[in-house]
């Protein structure tokens, strides 16, 4: 959201520069089946804008052009660890901040003189809105209403942006006091070290008197808790002794919906984002399959965290594990593609995403979801407005979204429970390798390639087979070779890619994709 | 099975040579629950014997020796590539042999003169059994019925034991003739190269033909296909496509165990034994979560194929996915303890079994099954005729089996598909590590330990936490630290370990181990 990565706040800043109401999307249909859910976080909106640019419709344009991907379902992000509007459960940004006073006052104390000159603007921003009295979840949720989107809001269940500074403004009173509620205190591990423990009670109703909040405040198809800010909820190694808790805590949350929406006259859907890997979720506490048989969760959203785009998500595990229940299987894109940790990382284009989508789709995605998805305008990328609408707007159908040209991309799994194998292919060192892409359905008649980007010299020209079957050299540019695959080798649902080098020489593999042209 | 391992080999011929009939165990009740499932391979009576001691007393009281593990099911093999009793589906071992003719008869030509020589000894005893007019299983499944032990056949569905010798006498014809039939042909990738490919409907039909004379032949109370020997039964990238056809093909192997259960009066089980981890059997065409929702088994054994035995199979992710049917989940456990691929091994000491054994039942599995335990009576490891029977015996008993000490030890999947990452934590090389071992129920009020080894000198005295708590160095010998770990780090069902050394110095870890004392 903030900070974490230039590139991402160079996307927003971009994006709200360049933000365009003119085109109105068709109306969604909240029933139309499948969906299209998207996420928008809570400072987005506000990044950037200077108070003349603040009002409520230009918050109405801001959604419209979200919504002109075609989602049907807006997850709307209220908080990380402030909210972004006038909340008595959690303090708002702007809290202690005096927007009369210098850049020296207590508030921005803890920030460098160009993040305080950033964040002051960006605090009043969301400033302005709240005093020219708008609601920003309500004026969204009245957006998306007259839009025929069903509005859900997504909180945040454990955000610790920016931990690394106790004194930056964006932290809560709770966890500036309390150290003893973060997990780790003593040493550095990791970035998570200072999420909450939920463990402490306190904490645990620190975060349910948001979800209290929330569900009196508005009217809202569905809540979502987002436990991927962040999954480190418990102590290292004591997750397994709370997971009892965790469920319980979670029942509690569902008898408030259930209560919420019986006083709404309408149901109301709970959602839960979590860790991609089933053993992985159980491990950090998250006992997902239970919550289903148990009735507390209406969707799962399964999806990578942050670092990468994943195109070889667990969907059909997913889907075999709650094939019993009416859940709903939410598959996750985010914007970014790495194809290994702390390698090289860059925007996952328009064809990554049609990729990734098609094949959590096909594995038995009942819907894709969007995370950082917030480009429709950053014209200086391949997300043109056209591009945006079209990817996007396709993931709603999957027929249409397995007809675009798309690109699987090779990634790893980015959250692990500490002491978890990391179950990465690359950067793979071997004279013969294997890898394993989740390709959608069978790409019959359509130009199929397979590229891949090594540490050697490409013109050693590594023999490449897709499921046994030798692929001819297409063309070689700097570190990357691209191969034809025949139609013999095309199959549906995975690929299996072979690399084998010249004399069984070592060769490093840093970047394996699949790529399937448009239908013709 | 055979010549795999020397390990196993002087395993098989130890045991036999030590076996002694004279305890007599009390006979285990074949509706007793929990139950104790343990396979006896094809081969392993006949090792080292000479034809005076075959006869149907002694294989009566092999039987009994075997049963004395606890044992309530006994999964009898009959067959690899050939059948060691009278088969018209199968080749018997002995076709083609000559018992008069010398060592350079054409049934022994692929062998080594001392390979003839011990391979002549073998099928000598199998026919010797055979001449007598006693049939193996047929003995076997009136043995367990006097001794109230539910006889099972467990079938390999693809043995390739000694691929790399066309002309060893242990293939079927269909295997030599018709190599066309391989999963591989054009090169070498591994070992599983020249296992048969199901897509040929002559396979299936040579494997159903199998079914059918087991069905037909015996009065058996379940039948299981051995998917472990070998679990690559599809080409190589082909398996998802061929996934539909293998799950007709088992319909159709249940089609035939519910008529011959209508036939015989009683019910008959199907079981199958596969891969440990989901997603790895439904990239190989198992689609097992398929397969119990559609009815057509009743028990799956989780194990590992054969490297190493492994604590941490995903035991609570399988009974997620099973929870809705009656399929019986069976944790299975085998002999070899070796840390990673390619590494050092040992044999899985008795209190390695019970770990594991604990381990797993706590985590969902109904039943242990024991796979190539057959050295009751190996008397020159820990595993003496009494830890035999007590150490198996208590697996039948979950609260016993955690009573007992128990060493829960890190290892890794041996199975994966091609193109799947290998989830492998050893060897480690870091400054700072994390292991997670799954370790049974809370053991309260016993002493714990926790081992590693380095390659480092381990004088070097890294520090070691237990879910985050500083454990104290115990003993140190030659590149092993053993630590106590305090009860304010110990909880239930796992525990993350954590390992740093001085300065941040990289540090090679090859061995991690957690030990629980006996409850006293």
């Amino acid at each position: 959201m903030i900070g974490q990565n230039v590139l991402l706040l160079l996307l927003v800043v971009f994006t709200t520069l360049f933000l365009s109401p003119k085109t109105e999307s068709n109306p969604p249909d909240v029933n139309k089946n499948p969906e299209l859910m998207l996420n928008i976080d809570c400072t987005n909106y506000f990044y950037g804008k200077s108070p003349e640019q603040i009002s409520g419709p230009s918050l109405d344009a801001y959604v419209d052009s979200i919504l002109s991907s075609g989602a049907t379902i807006l997850m709307i992000n209220t908080q990380a660890q402030r909210a972004n509007y006038d909340s008595k459960a959690f303090e708002p940004f702007w809290q202690g901040f005096d927007p009369q006073a210098g850049d020296d006052q207590p508030y921005l104390a803890g920030l460098s003189k160009e993040a305080a000159a950033r964040w002051r603007r960006l605090v009043t921003a969301m400033l302005t809105l709240h005093q020219q009295d708008i609601d920003y979840p309500q004026r969204i949720i009245e957006r998306c209403r007259q839009k025929k989107v069903s509005p859900w809001i997504s909180l945040r269940m454990n955000d610790t942006h920016n931990n690394d500074n106790i004194d930056h403004p964006m932290h809560s009173t709770l966890w500036v006091e309390h150290p003893e509620y973060w997990r780790v205190r003593d040493r550095k591990i990791d970035y998570y070290d200072r999420t909450f423990d939920y463990a402490h009670q306190a904490v645990r109703d620190h975060f349910m008197g948001l979800i209290g909040e929330t569900l009196d405040r508005y009217d809202i198809d569905g809540l979502e808790l987002d436990f991927l800010r962040e999954p480190y909820i418990f102590k290292i190694g004591r997750e397994s002794e709370n997971r009892r808790l965790l469920t319980d805590w979670v029942q509690t949350v569902k008898n408030k919906v259930d209560a919420a929406a019986k006083q709404r006259g309408h149901d109301i859907g709970l959602s839960v984002r979590i860790p991609a890997w089933p053993q992985t979720a159980k491990n950090l506490g998250f006992d997902i399959a239970n919550w289903a048989i148990l009735g507390l969760i209406d969707c799962v959203v399964v999806s990578p965290r942050w670092a990468t785009i994943d195109n070889n998500l667990p969907m059909s595990l997913w889907a075999d594990l709650l094939h019993d229940t009416d859940v709903t299987l939410a598959g996750g894109l985010e914007v970014r593609y790495q194809p290994f940790a702390d390698g090289p990382a860059q925007m996952a284009s328009p064809e990554i995403a049609t990729g990734t989508a098609a094949s959590l789709l096909d594995r038995g995605a009942d819907v894709i979801y969007l995370f950082n998805y917030f480009f429709m305008h950053f014209s200086r990328t391949e997300w043109s407005f056209e591009a945006f609408q079209k990817r996007l707007g396709a993931m709603a159908d999957p027929q249409s979204c397995y007809r675009q040209s798309r690109r699987h991309v090779l990634t790893y799994p980015d959250v692990q429970a500490h002491g978890e194998p990391a179950a990465a292919l690359l950067p793979s060192i071997a004279g013969h390798h294997f890898f394993r892409l989740y390709t959608g359905p069978k790409p019959a008649n359509r130009s199929c390639q397979v590229l891949i980007s090594t540490m050697e010299n490409p013109s050693l020209n590594p023999c490449l087979r897709v499921n046994n079957v030798p692929c001819a050299l297409k063309a070689c540019h700097s570190d990357t070779l691209i191969y034809e695959v025949p139609d013999a080798a095309i199959t549906a649902e995975q690929h299996t890619i072979e690399v084998i080098s010249i004399d069984d020489a070592p060769l490093t593999i840093t970047r394996v994709e699949f790529f399937v042209a448009e239908e013709k």
